[in-house]
Protein backbone atom coordinates (compact mmCIF):
# COMPACT_ATOMS: atom_id res chain seq x y z
CA UNK A 1 0.00 0.00 0.00
CA UNK A 2 1.24 3.51 -0.60
CA UNK A 3 0.84 5.86 1.97
CA UNK A 4 0.50 9.88 1.13
CA UNK A 5 1.07 12.13 4.26
CA UNK A 6 1.25 15.89 3.79
CA UNK A 7 3.99 17.85 5.95
CA UNK A 8 5.11 21.56 6.12
CA UNK A 9 8.13 22.32 4.95
CA UNK A 10 10.24 21.59 1.29
CA UNK A 11 11.33 18.14 0.66
CA UNK A 12 14.53 16.87 3.36
CA UNK A 13 12.77 18.45 5.72
CA UNK A 14 12.60 16.83 9.46
CA UNK A 15 9.11 16.21 9.09
CA UNK A 16 9.66 13.85 6.15
CA UNK A 17 12.57 12.19 7.98
CA UNK A 18 10.13 11.55 10.33
CA UNK A 19 7.42 10.64 8.19
CA UNK A 20 9.74 7.99 6.72
CA UNK A 21 10.46 6.90 9.47
CA UNK A 22 7.51 6.07 10.39
CA UNK A 23 6.01 4.97 7.35
CA UNK A 24 9.09 2.32 6.28
CA UNK A 25 7.46 1.17 2.80
CA UNK A 26 6.48 3.53 -0.07
CA UNK A 27 5.46 6.35 1.66
CA UNK A 28 4.57 9.31 -0.64
CA UNK A 29 5.04 12.61 1.01
CA UNK A 30 3.84 15.76 0.36
CA UNK A 31 5.49 19.54 0.93
CA UNK A 32 2.75 21.82 2.46
CA UNK A 33 3.70 25.33 3.26
CA UNK A 34 2.26 25.79 6.27
CA UNK A 35 0.91 23.67 9.81
CA UNK A 36 -2.44 24.99 8.83
CA UNK A 37 -2.70 23.44 5.09
CA UNK A 38 -1.50 20.08 6.51
CA UNK A 39 -4.75 19.98 8.71
CA UNK A 40 -6.62 21.18 6.28
CA UNK A 41 -5.29 18.46 3.35
CA UNK A 42 -5.92 15.93 5.96
CA UNK A 43 -9.76 17.47 7.61
CA UNK A 44 -10.56 17.63 3.47
CA UNK A 45 -9.67 14.11 3.00
CA UNK A 46 -7.22 15.10 0.03
CA UNK A 47 -4.38 13.18 1.22
CA UNK A 48 -5.60 10.54 4.11
CA UNK A 49 -2.27 11.53 6.52
CA UNK A 50 -0.60 14.28 8.02
CA UNK A 51 2.29 14.39 10.29
CA UNK A 52 3.23 17.58 12.18
CA UNK A 53 6.04 18.06 14.89
CA UNK A 54 4.53 18.44 18.85
CA UNK A 55 7.12 19.11 21.20
CA UNK A 56 11.22 18.96 20.56
CA UNK A 57 13.22 18.25 23.95
CA UNK A 58 15.04 21.88 23.92
CA UNK A 59 12.84 24.29 22.28
CA UNK A 60 9.46 22.82 23.71
CA UNK A 61 5.99 22.50 22.41
CA UNK A 62 4.86 23.34 19.05
CA UNK A 63 1.73 25.58 20.25
CA UNK A 64 0.33 26.20 16.99
CA UNK A 65 -0.14 22.55 16.50
CA UNK A 66 -2.10 22.13 19.72
CA UNK A 67 -4.60 24.77 18.92
CA UNK A 68 -5.08 23.46 15.25
CA UNK A 69 -5.41 19.83 16.66
CA UNK A 70 -8.07 21.45 18.47
CA UNK A 71 -10.01 23.40 15.58
CA UNK A 72 -9.96 20.36 13.60
CA UNK A 73 -12.30 17.20 12.74
CA UNK A 74 -8.98 14.91 13.12
CA UNK A 75 -7.83 12.12 15.51
CA UNK A 76 -4.01 11.26 16.06
CA UNK A 77 -2.97 7.37 14.78
CA UNK A 78 0.55 7.89 15.00
CA UNK A 79 3.44 9.07 16.96
CA UNK A 80 7.11 9.04 16.33
CA UNK A 81 10.37 10.33 18.19
CA UNK A 82 13.10 11.99 15.37
CA UNK A 83 16.53 12.79 16.58
CA UNK A 84 17.53 16.22 15.49
CA UNK A 85 21.41 16.63 14.13
CA UNK A 86 21.60 20.26 12.88
CA UNK A 87 24.52 21.01 10.49
CA UNK A 88 25.65 23.88 9.15
CA UNK A 89 25.56 23.77 5.23
CA UNK A 90 26.72 26.13 2.25
CA UNK A 91 27.39 25.42 -0.83
CA UNK A 92 31.34 24.04 -1.44
CA UNK A 93 33.91 25.51 -0.99
CA UNK A 94 32.97 28.48 1.26
CA UNK A 95 35.13 28.68 4.42
CA UNK A 96 33.75 29.79 7.56
CA UNK A 97 35.19 33.61 7.25
CA UNK A 98 32.62 34.42 4.00
CA UNK A 99 29.50 33.53 6.14
CA UNK A 100 28.05 36.51 6.90
CA UNK A 101 24.35 35.44 7.45
CA UNK A 102 23.05 31.98 8.63
CA UNK A 103 18.92 31.36 7.74
CA UNK A 104 16.76 28.25 9.63
CA UNK A 105 13.48 27.81 11.38
CA UNK A 106 13.79 30.15 14.45
CA UNK A 107 13.37 26.25 16.24
CA UNK A 108 16.31 25.07 14.66
CA UNK A 109 18.36 28.49 15.22
CA UNK A 110 17.57 28.62 19.24
CA UNK A 111 18.55 24.83 19.61
CA UNK A 112 22.36 26.50 18.01
CA UNK A 113 22.61 29.33 20.11
CA UNK A 114 25.68 28.78 21.82
CA UNK A 115 26.97 28.27 18.67
CA UNK A 116 25.84 31.19 17.59
CA UNK A 117 27.22 33.44 20.23
CA UNK A 118 30.75 32.36 19.02
CA UNK A 119 29.94 34.52 15.78
CA UNK A 120 28.49 37.79 16.75
CA UNK A 121 29.33 39.08 13.86
CA UNK A 122 27.28 36.73 11.54
CA UNK A 123 23.17 37.46 11.39
CA UNK A 124 20.78 34.87 12.26
CA UNK A 125 18.05 34.92 10.28
CA UNK A 126 14.75 33.01 11.14
CA UNK A 127 13.26 31.35 7.66
CA UNK A 128 9.97 29.44 7.79
CA UNK A 129 11.85 25.88 7.28
CA UNK A 130 15.69 24.15 7.40
CA UNK A 131 15.37 22.31 4.23
CA UNK A 132 14.34 25.35 2.36
CA UNK A 133 16.84 27.31 3.57
CA UNK A 134 19.04 25.23 2.17
CA UNK A 135 17.20 25.05 -0.94
CA UNK A 136 17.35 28.89 -0.74
CA UNK A 137 20.97 28.82 -1.22
CA UNK A 138 21.77 26.05 -3.61
CA UNK A 139 19.21 27.83 -6.10
CA UNK A 140 20.55 31.32 -5.33
CA UNK A 141 24.23 30.33 -4.58
CA UNK A 142 25.09 32.68 -2.29
CA UNK A 143 28.19 32.02 -0.94
CA UNK A 144 28.06 34.31 2.05
CA UNK A 145 24.75 32.63 4.06
CA UNK A 146 24.84 29.17 5.49
CA UNK A 147 21.51 27.10 6.60
CA UNK A 148 21.11 24.80 9.31
CA UNK A 149 19.69 21.62 8.30
CA UNK A 150 19.80 18.17 8.25
CA UNK A 151 22.80 15.94 6.68
CA UNK A 152 19.93 14.81 4.13
CA UNK A 153 18.76 18.23 2.91
CA UNK A 154 22.72 18.90 2.22
CA UNK A 155 22.97 16.00 0.54
CA UNK A 156 20.12 16.18 -1.94
CA UNK A 157 20.88 19.95 -2.77
CA UNK A 158 24.55 18.81 -3.57
CA UNK A 159 25.90 21.34 -0.44
CA UNK A 160 28.68 20.90 1.88
CA UNK A 161 28.49 20.63 5.53
CA UNK A 162 30.90 22.52 6.90
CA UNK A 163 30.41 21.95 10.72
CA UNK A 164 28.61 18.83 11.97
CA UNK A 165 26.36 18.48 14.95
CA UNK A 166 26.25 22.18 16.12
CA UNK A 167 23.23 21.97 18.34
CA UNK A 168 23.72 22.99 22.30
CA UNK A 169 22.11 19.65 23.07
CA UNK A 170 23.26 16.22 21.69
CA UNK A 171 19.74 14.83 23.58
CA UNK A 172 17.38 16.55 21.27
CA UNK A 173 14.72 15.03 19.89
CA UNK A 174 11.25 16.26 18.07
CA UNK A 175 8.32 14.14 18.57
CA UNK A 176 5.53 14.39 15.76
CA UNK A 177 1.81 13.19 15.39
CA UNK A 178 0.45 11.27 12.17
CA UNK A 179 -2.77 12.58 11.79
CA UNK A 180 -5.73 11.30 9.87
CA UNK A 181 -9.77 11.46 9.40
CA UNK A 182 -10.26 8.52 10.90
CA UNK A 183 -8.94 5.67 13.32
CA UNK A 184 -6.34 3.67 11.53
CA UNK A 185 -4.16 0.58 13.22
CA UNK A 186 -0.50 0.97 13.43
CA UNK A 187 0.18 -1.53 16.50
CA UNK A 188 -1.16 -1.71 19.87
CA UNK A 189 -3.11 1.63 21.15
CA UNK A 190 -0.98 1.75 24.14
CA UNK A 191 -1.48 5.67 24.71
CA UNK A 192 -4.01 8.43 24.55
CA UNK A 193 -4.33 12.33 24.25
CA UNK A 194 -7.00 14.51 25.08
CA UNK A 195 -7.76 17.96 25.84
CA UNK A 196 -10.05 19.61 28.27
CA UNK A 197 -11.16 22.58 29.99
CA UNK A 198 -12.48 22.85 33.62
CA UNK A 199 -15.58 23.70 35.37
CA UNK A 200 -14.94 27.10 37.66
CA UNK A 201 -14.30 25.11 41.09
CA UNK A 202 -11.44 24.85 43.68
CA UNK A 203 -8.47 22.47 42.38
CA UNK A 204 -10.20 21.87 39.17
CA UNK A 205 -6.91 20.54 37.82
CA UNK A 206 -6.01 18.89 40.88
CA UNK A 207 -9.26 17.22 40.89
CA UNK A 208 -8.60 16.43 37.13
CA UNK A 209 -5.55 14.65 37.29
CA UNK A 210 -6.84 12.71 40.27
CA UNK A 211 -9.44 10.66 37.81
CA UNK A 212 -5.88 8.79 36.43
CA UNK A 213 -4.27 8.73 39.72
CA UNK A 214 -6.93 7.31 41.18
CA UNK A 215 -7.01 4.25 38.34
CA UNK A 216 -3.41 3.49 37.67
CA UNK A 217 -2.97 5.31 34.61
CA UNK A 218 0.03 7.21 33.97
CA UNK A 219 0.11 10.63 32.75
CA UNK A 220 3.43 11.31 30.25
CA UNK A 221 2.71 15.11 29.49
CA UNK A 222 0.64 17.99 30.51
CA UNK A 223 0.50 21.42 28.16
CA UNK A 224 -1.74 24.06 28.72
CA UNK A 225 -2.81 26.57 26.35
CA UNK A 226 -5.30 30.07 26.86
CA UNK A 227 -8.86 30.03 25.97
CA UNK A 228 -8.69 32.24 23.10
CA UNK A 229 -11.59 34.82 24.21
CA UNK A 230 -11.70 34.01 27.90
CA UNK A 231 -8.51 35.72 29.60
CA UNK A 232 -6.90 33.65 32.15
CA UNK A 233 -8.66 30.17 31.69
CA UNK A 234 -7.07 27.58 29.64
CA UNK A 235 -7.09 24.34 28.36
CA UNK A 236 -5.60 21.28 29.55
CA UNK A 237 -3.53 18.89 26.98
CA UNK A 238 -2.85 15.21 28.54
CA UNK A 239 -1.22 12.62 27.23
CA UNK A 240 -1.45 9.03 29.25
CA UNK A 241 -0.63 5.22 28.74
CA UNK A 242 -3.85 3.73 27.99
CA UNK A 243 -6.57 3.44 25.60
CA UNK A 244 -10.04 4.29 25.01
CA UNK A 245 -10.90 0.51 24.45
CA UNK A 246 -9.61 0.27 28.14
CA UNK A 247 -12.82 0.16 30.99
CA UNK A 248 -10.43 1.77 33.20
CA UNK A 249 -9.70 4.70 30.49
CA UNK A 250 -13.15 5.20 29.73
CA UNK A 251 -14.08 5.44 33.71
CA UNK A 252 -11.58 8.05 33.82
CA UNK A 253 -13.07 9.90 31.54
CA UNK A 254 -16.71 9.50 32.34
CA UNK A 255 -15.23 11.02 36.03
CA UNK A 256 -13.48 13.80 34.01
CA UNK A 257 -16.79 14.81 32.86
CA UNK A 258 -18.03 15.60 36.13
CA UNK A 259 -15.07 18.15 36.39
CA UNK A 260 -14.73 19.18 33.07
CA UNK A 261 -16.59 21.54 30.93
CA UNK A 262 -15.30 20.23 27.66
CA UNK A 263 -12.97 16.89 26.78
CA UNK A 264 -12.37 15.93 22.98
CA UNK A 265 -10.11 12.44 22.91
CA UNK A 266 -7.65 13.37 20.25
CA UNK A 267 -6.83 9.95 19.66
CA UNK A 268 -5.61 6.87 20.71
CA UNK A 269 -2.31 5.56 19.32
CA UNK A 270 1.10 3.28 19.63
CA UNK A 271 3.64 5.27 21.42
CA UNK A 272 7.02 5.40 20.31
CA UNK A 273 8.56 3.59 22.39
CA UNK A 274 11.83 3.87 21.06
CA UNK A 275 13.16 6.07 24.23
CA UNK A 276 11.80 5.80 28.01
CA UNK A 277 9.10 8.10 29.07
CA UNK A 278 8.91 8.74 32.70
CA UNK A 279 5.91 9.19 34.37
CA UNK A 280 3.89 12.06 36.19
CA UNK B 1 11.79 58.16 43.97
CA UNK B 2 13.18 57.27 40.42
CA UNK B 3 12.36 54.07 39.41
CA UNK B 4 14.55 52.31 36.32
CA UNK B 5 13.09 49.56 34.41
CA UNK B 6 14.80 47.55 31.38
CA UNK B 7 12.19 45.78 28.53
CA UNK B 8 12.45 44.36 25.73
CA UNK B 9 11.89 46.60 22.22
CA UNK B 10 11.51 49.86 21.41
CA UNK B 11 10.06 53.08 23.11
CA UNK B 12 6.08 52.89 23.16
CA UNK B 13 6.46 48.97 23.27
CA UNK B 14 3.50 47.36 24.79
CA UNK B 15 6.42 46.07 27.95
CA UNK B 16 6.77 50.18 28.27
CA UNK B 17 2.93 51.07 28.26
CA UNK B 18 2.99 47.89 30.79
CA UNK B 19 5.64 49.65 33.03
CA UNK B 20 4.15 53.07 33.30
CA UNK B 21 0.66 51.50 34.44
CA UNK B 22 2.83 49.72 36.83
CA UNK B 23 5.03 52.16 38.10
CA UNK B 24 2.31 55.41 37.96
CA UNK B 25 5.18 58.04 38.92
CA UNK B 26 8.60 59.17 36.92
CA UNK B 27 9.61 55.67 35.52
CA UNK B 28 12.74 56.03 33.43
CA UNK B 29 12.32 53.35 30.82
CA UNK B 30 15.47 51.71 29.06
CA UNK B 31 14.77 50.32 25.61
CA UNK B 32 16.86 46.74 25.49
CA UNK B 33 17.60 44.77 21.97
CA UNK B 34 16.67 41.13 24.18
CA UNK B 35 14.47 39.77 27.04
CA UNK B 36 18.03 37.67 27.30
CA UNK B 37 19.57 41.53 28.17
CA UNK B 38 16.73 43.15 30.07
CA UNK B 39 17.52 39.56 32.75
CA UNK B 40 21.40 40.13 32.32
CA UNK B 41 20.34 43.96 33.07
CA UNK B 42 18.67 43.23 36.08
CA UNK B 43 20.86 40.32 37.15
CA UNK B 44 24.11 42.31 37.15
CA UNK B 45 22.57 45.09 38.76
CA UNK B 46 23.13 47.68 36.04
CA UNK B 47 19.20 48.83 35.78
CA UNK B 48 17.48 48.11 39.62
CA UNK B 49 14.21 46.49 37.62
CA UNK B 50 13.02 44.79 34.43
CA UNK B 51 9.96 43.96 33.13
CA UNK B 52 9.05 41.05 30.77
CA UNK B 53 5.59 39.78 29.21
CA UNK B 54 4.70 35.88 30.55
CA UNK B 55 1.74 35.51 28.72
CA UNK B 56 -0.49 36.66 26.61
CA UNK B 57 -4.21 35.35 26.87
CA UNK B 58 -4.81 34.78 22.65
CA UNK B 59 -1.01 33.95 21.90
CA UNK B 60 0.01 31.83 25.44
CA UNK B 61 2.82 31.44 27.29
CA UNK B 62 6.16 33.67 26.20
CA UNK B 63 8.26 30.49 27.09
CA UNK B 64 12.09 31.84 26.48
CA UNK B 65 10.78 34.21 29.68
CA UNK B 66 10.23 31.08 31.76
CA UNK B 67 13.30 29.48 30.77
CA UNK B 68 15.49 32.74 31.40
CA UNK B 69 13.75 32.80 35.09
CA UNK B 70 15.24 29.80 35.96
CA UNK B 71 18.57 30.68 34.62
CA UNK B 72 19.20 34.00 35.98
CA UNK B 73 19.14 35.49 39.87
CA UNK B 74 16.35 37.25 40.00
CA UNK B 75 13.21 37.32 41.75
CA UNK B 76 9.92 38.58 40.74
CA UNK B 77 8.45 41.36 42.61
CA UNK B 78 5.35 42.54 40.84
CA UNK B 79 2.88 41.73 38.27
CA UNK B 80 0.58 44.04 35.96
CA UNK B 81 -1.84 42.78 32.87
CA UNK B 82 -2.25 45.29 29.94
CA UNK B 83 -5.02 45.11 27.20
CA UNK B 84 -3.69 45.20 23.98
CA UNK B 85 -5.42 46.73 21.07
CA UNK B 86 -3.67 46.36 17.92
CA UNK B 87 -4.13 48.87 15.12
CA UNK B 88 -2.62 49.32 11.46
CA UNK B 89 0.09 52.18 11.18
CA UNK B 90 0.99 53.60 7.91
CA UNK B 91 2.53 56.69 7.14
CA UNK B 92 0.13 59.87 6.70
CA UNK B 93 -2.04 59.89 3.71
CA UNK B 94 -1.40 56.26 2.63
CA UNK B 95 -4.44 54.33 1.78
CA UNK B 96 -4.97 50.11 2.00
CA UNK B 97 -4.53 49.62 -1.36
CA UNK B 98 -1.28 50.65 -1.69
CA UNK B 99 0.05 47.95 1.18
CA UNK B 100 1.88 45.29 -0.09
CA UNK B 101 3.55 44.48 3.29
CA UNK B 102 2.81 44.53 7.35
CA UNK B 103 5.54 44.14 9.58
CA UNK B 104 5.25 43.37 13.85
CA UNK B 105 6.26 41.36 16.49
CA UNK B 106 4.76 37.55 15.47
CA UNK B 107 3.16 37.66 18.78
CA UNK B 108 1.02 40.39 16.96
CA UNK B 109 0.44 38.82 13.54
CA UNK B 110 -0.76 35.75 15.07
CA UNK B 111 -3.16 37.87 16.84
CA UNK B 112 -4.39 39.55 13.87
CA UNK B 113 -4.76 36.28 11.86
CA UNK B 114 -8.71 36.77 10.68
CA UNK B 115 -7.38 39.90 9.47
CA UNK B 116 -4.47 39.12 8.00
CA UNK B 117 -6.10 36.20 5.81
CA UNK B 118 -9.09 39.20 4.54
CA UNK B 119 -5.73 40.19 2.29
CA UNK B 120 -4.10 37.55 1.14
CA UNK B 121 -1.77 39.64 -0.90
CA UNK B 122 -0.30 41.53 1.39
CA UNK B 123 3.02 39.97 2.39
CA UNK B 124 3.43 39.46 6.73
CA UNK B 125 7.12 40.29 7.85
CA UNK B 126 7.92 39.16 11.37
CA UNK B 127 10.22 41.67 13.46
CA UNK B 128 11.60 41.97 16.83
CA UNK B 129 9.01 44.48 18.25
CA UNK B 130 5.61 46.32 17.39
CA UNK B 131 7.05 49.70 17.80
CA UNK B 132 10.83 48.76 16.09
CA UNK B 133 8.14 48.55 12.71
CA UNK B 134 6.63 52.04 13.36
CA UNK B 135 10.24 53.55 13.98
CA UNK B 136 11.19 51.93 10.73
CA UNK B 137 8.89 52.62 8.69
CA UNK B 138 8.55 56.34 9.83
CA UNK B 139 12.45 56.48 9.29
CA UNK B 140 12.76 54.85 6.16
CA UNK B 141 9.04 56.40 4.87
CA UNK B 142 7.97 53.80 2.64
CA UNK B 143 4.29 54.00 2.07
CA UNK B 144 3.42 50.56 0.85
CA UNK B 145 4.82 49.35 4.47
CA UNK B 146 2.42 48.74 7.49
CA UNK B 147 3.18 47.78 11.07
CA UNK B 148 0.99 46.67 13.74
CA UNK B 149 1.44 47.93 16.88
CA UNK B 150 -0.17 50.60 19.78
CA UNK B 151 -1.75 53.85 19.42
CA UNK B 152 0.94 55.35 21.27
CA UNK B 153 3.61 54.10 18.70
CA UNK B 154 1.80 55.46 16.00
CA UNK B 155 1.13 59.05 17.70
CA UNK B 156 4.86 59.34 19.23
CA UNK B 157 6.44 58.43 15.70
CA UNK B 158 3.99 60.79 13.75
CA UNK B 159 2.35 58.08 12.01
CA UNK B 160 -1.48 57.29 10.79
CA UNK B 161 -3.96 54.55 12.54
CA UNK B 162 -4.87 53.37 8.79
CA UNK B 163 -7.35 50.49 10.99
CA UNK B 164 -8.32 50.72 14.78
CA UNK B 165 -8.53 46.96 16.67
CA UNK B 166 -7.61 44.40 14.12
CA UNK B 167 -7.29 41.85 16.72
CA UNK B 168 -9.29 39.04 16.25
CA UNK B 169 -10.41 38.77 20.12
CA UNK B 170 -10.80 41.84 21.86
CA UNK B 171 -10.32 40.12 25.58
CA UNK B 172 -6.68 40.80 24.84
CA UNK B 173 -4.15 41.11 27.53
CA UNK B 174 -0.40 40.13 28.23
CA UNK B 175 0.97 39.59 31.65
CA UNK B 176 3.69 40.89 32.63
CA UNK B 177 6.18 40.18 35.52
CA UNK B 178 8.42 42.60 36.83
CA UNK B 179 11.85 41.79 38.31
CA UNK B 180 14.92 42.31 40.53
CA UNK B 181 17.43 40.92 42.29
CA UNK B 182 16.23 41.50 45.81
CA UNK B 183 12.48 41.55 47.35
CA UNK B 184 10.92 44.61 46.82
CA UNK B 185 7.68 45.59 48.39
CA UNK B 186 4.92 47.10 45.91
CA UNK B 187 2.13 46.42 48.31
CA UNK B 188 0.67 42.90 50.03
CA UNK B 189 2.19 39.72 48.08
CA UNK B 190 -0.49 37.56 47.68
CA UNK B 191 0.60 35.53 44.81
CA UNK B 192 3.68 33.38 44.41
CA UNK B 193 5.28 31.39 42.10
CA UNK B 194 7.77 28.45 41.64
CA UNK B 195 9.33 26.01 39.02
CA UNK B 196 10.06 22.13 40.24
CA UNK B 197 11.06 19.11 38.95
CA UNK B 198 9.75 16.11 39.92
CA UNK B 199 10.96 12.60 41.18
CA UNK B 200 10.97 9.48 38.79
CA UNK B 201 7.37 8.22 40.54
CA UNK B 202 3.92 7.12 39.68
CA UNK B 203 1.82 10.41 39.95
CA UNK B 204 4.35 12.63 40.56
CA UNK B 205 2.32 15.64 38.89
CA UNK B 206 -0.45 15.03 40.94
CA UNK B 207 1.21 14.36 44.09
CA UNK B 208 2.58 17.65 43.75
CA UNK B 209 -0.62 19.63 43.13
CA UNK B 210 -1.61 17.56 46.33
CA UNK B 211 0.57 19.82 48.26
CA UNK B 212 -1.41 22.70 47.36
CA UNK B 213 -5.06 21.16 47.27
CA UNK B 214 -4.59 19.43 50.88
CA UNK B 215 -3.64 23.05 51.98
CA UNK B 216 -6.75 24.96 50.47
CA UNK B 217 -4.23 26.76 48.07
CA UNK B 218 -5.87 27.98 45.00
CA UNK B 219 -3.59 27.38 41.92
CA UNK B 220 -4.34 29.92 38.59
CA UNK B 221 -1.89 28.82 36.04
CA UNK B 222 0.97 25.76 35.27
CA UNK B 223 3.27 25.99 32.77
CA UNK B 224 5.59 22.68 31.71
CA UNK B 225 8.69 23.29 29.86
CA UNK B 226 11.21 20.74 28.50
CA UNK B 227 14.22 19.86 30.78
CA UNK B 228 16.98 20.74 28.03
CA UNK B 229 19.15 17.69 28.00
CA UNK B 230 16.61 14.77 29.63
CA UNK B 231 14.42 13.93 26.75
CA UNK B 232 10.95 13.60 27.84
CA UNK B 233 11.09 15.60 31.44
CA UNK B 234 9.78 18.35 32.14
CA UNK B 235 10.12 21.67 34.49
CA UNK B 236 6.49 22.86 35.88
CA UNK B 237 5.90 26.50 36.11
CA UNK B 238 2.92 26.96 39.14
CA UNK B 239 1.72 30.53 40.30
CA UNK B 240 -1.04 30.04 43.24
CA UNK B 241 -2.50 32.66 45.66
CA UNK B 242 -0.37 33.25 49.29
CA UNK B 243 2.90 34.08 50.07
CA UNK B 244 6.31 32.56 51.48
CA UNK B 245 5.90 34.11 54.74
CA UNK B 246 2.48 32.37 55.01
CA UNK B 247 2.96 28.85 57.38
CA UNK B 248 0.41 26.76 54.79
CA UNK B 249 2.62 27.94 51.82
CA UNK B 250 5.91 26.63 53.86
CA UNK B 251 4.41 24.20 54.78
CA UNK B 252 3.25 23.26 51.39
CA UNK B 253 6.82 23.28 49.96
CA UNK B 254 8.21 21.46 52.82
CA UNK B 255 5.75 18.60 51.47
CA UNK B 256 6.52 19.33 47.65
CA UNK B 257 10.46 18.54 48.65
CA UNK B 258 9.41 15.08 49.21
CA UNK B 259 8.43 14.91 45.99
CA UNK B 260 10.51 17.32 44.14
CA UNK B 261 14.01 16.51 42.78
CA UNK B 262 14.51 20.27 42.49
CA UNK B 263 12.30 23.90 43.37
CA UNK B 264 13.11 27.38 43.40
CA UNK B 265 10.91 29.76 44.57
CA UNK B 266 10.64 32.59 41.65
CA UNK B 267 9.02 35.17 43.77
CA UNK B 268 5.89 36.58 46.53
CA UNK B 269 4.01 39.61 44.80
CA UNK B 270 1.14 41.35 44.63
CA UNK B 271 -1.15 39.99 42.35
CA UNK B 272 -2.39 42.32 39.60
CA UNK B 273 -5.87 42.08 40.82
CA UNK B 274 -7.58 44.30 38.21
CA UNK B 275 -9.26 41.01 36.21
CA UNK B 276 -10.88 38.15 37.63
CA UNK B 277 -8.59 35.09 38.01
CA UNK B 278 -10.34 31.53 37.82
CA UNK B 279 -8.84 29.07 40.41
CA UNK B 280 -7.50 25.94 38.98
Amino acid sequence: MNCEVAFQGEHYAFSELAAQKFFPNDVICHPTPSFEEVFRNVNDQKIPFGIIPIENTIHGSIHRNFDLLLEHDVVIVGEVNLRIELHLITLPGVQMEQIQTIYSHPAALEQCRNFLSRYPHIEAVSSYDTAGSVKLISEKKIPTIAAIASQWAAEDYGMNILQREIEDYPENYTRFFIISTDYFSFGNPDKTSIVFSTKNIPGALFKSLSVFFLRDINLTKIESRPIKGTPWEYLFYLDFFGNMEEEKCRNAIRHLEEIAEFIKILGSYPSANNFATKSH
